[in-house]
């Protein structure tokens, strides 16, 4: 850690690992989900984290660097969290399931707003503004699909749990 | 996980969780940190870690449970992850190192403010007004040292990191 741009090389590393975790993990908790509006949003997030995940891939290109880094532990360790809640599935009501895994996703988004958030600062400092650009849309996403989780737990799914 | 209010319980648990592992890792943090003011905001953020790992309690004994549960990994994971950082801190330009630090930090709030965010939801869905404060003021305290670290990062340490 000598050069900001070595330390934004590393959080790039860091964040595209996330994201190739996460396209593992989204299939199994969007096919876990009961609600359907639940599931759409889950596998609609999936198709995102694929095109985030190019993104990446346009910027490792662009650098001459590799995408491969360490394995980002952080977002193994909500995975395992995910992953849980997943095996609780046989004897869980399905709504207060459906509340577990809108909890465990609204985690994972708030990784990803602080990984990107601290990306499109440094791609700033460093003058990358094609970089800058593309992370600053992914961020857009993550704070989106947030707000839709949020949005979807506070409307119906937590009070249908809490009546049940 | 067959009501709201046992994923309340266990999300309680595993938010008190990560707040004690994050009073045994945010001291060495501080220390680590080059610029003063990077050291005071964590120095502060343990003291506010602190009361709200006390508001926790509360709760617990208001609810007659108690706070002992599954350890967060998600916590462990964001730790592990800051713990690598310091580990490269001999060989680290110290403007970097304070880059990476505040980086770190901005992970572990935004997965607070994810887990309170929740939580105040659940005790709102639950009826139950005094934790709903108390949860809510922890998660105000959340997001103001996310913004701290963010504005300390933008205005002063980055743009040193990038210039160095």
């Amino acid at each position: 850690m000598q050069s900001l741009q070595e330390l934004y090389l590393d959080e790039l590393r860091d964040a595209y690992d996330a994201e190739r975790q996460l396209t593992q993990a989204l299939p199994k908790m969007a096919e876990a989900a009961s609600s359907p509006e639940l599931r759409q949003a889950l596998e609609m997030h999936l198709q995102q984290t694929e095109e985030q995940c190019r993104r990446l891939e346009q910027i490792f290109q662009r650098m001459g660097e590799s995408p491969e880094g360490e394995p980002c532990e952080a977002m193994q360790g909500l995975i395992e969290e995910g992953q849980q809640i997943l095996e609780k599935r046989d004897e869980a009501d399905p709504e207060v399931l459906d509340a577990a895994i809108i909890a465990a996703g609204n985690k994972v988004e708030h990784y990803e707003i602080a990984s990107y958030g601290t990306l499109c600062t440094y791609a700033e400092m460093l003058g990358d503004d094609e970089a800058k650009r593309l992370l600053g849309q992914t961020l857009e996403e993550e704070k989106m699909a947030d707000q839709k989780l949020t949005a979807l737990a506070e409307r119906k799914i937590n009070r249908r749990a809490a009546e049940g």
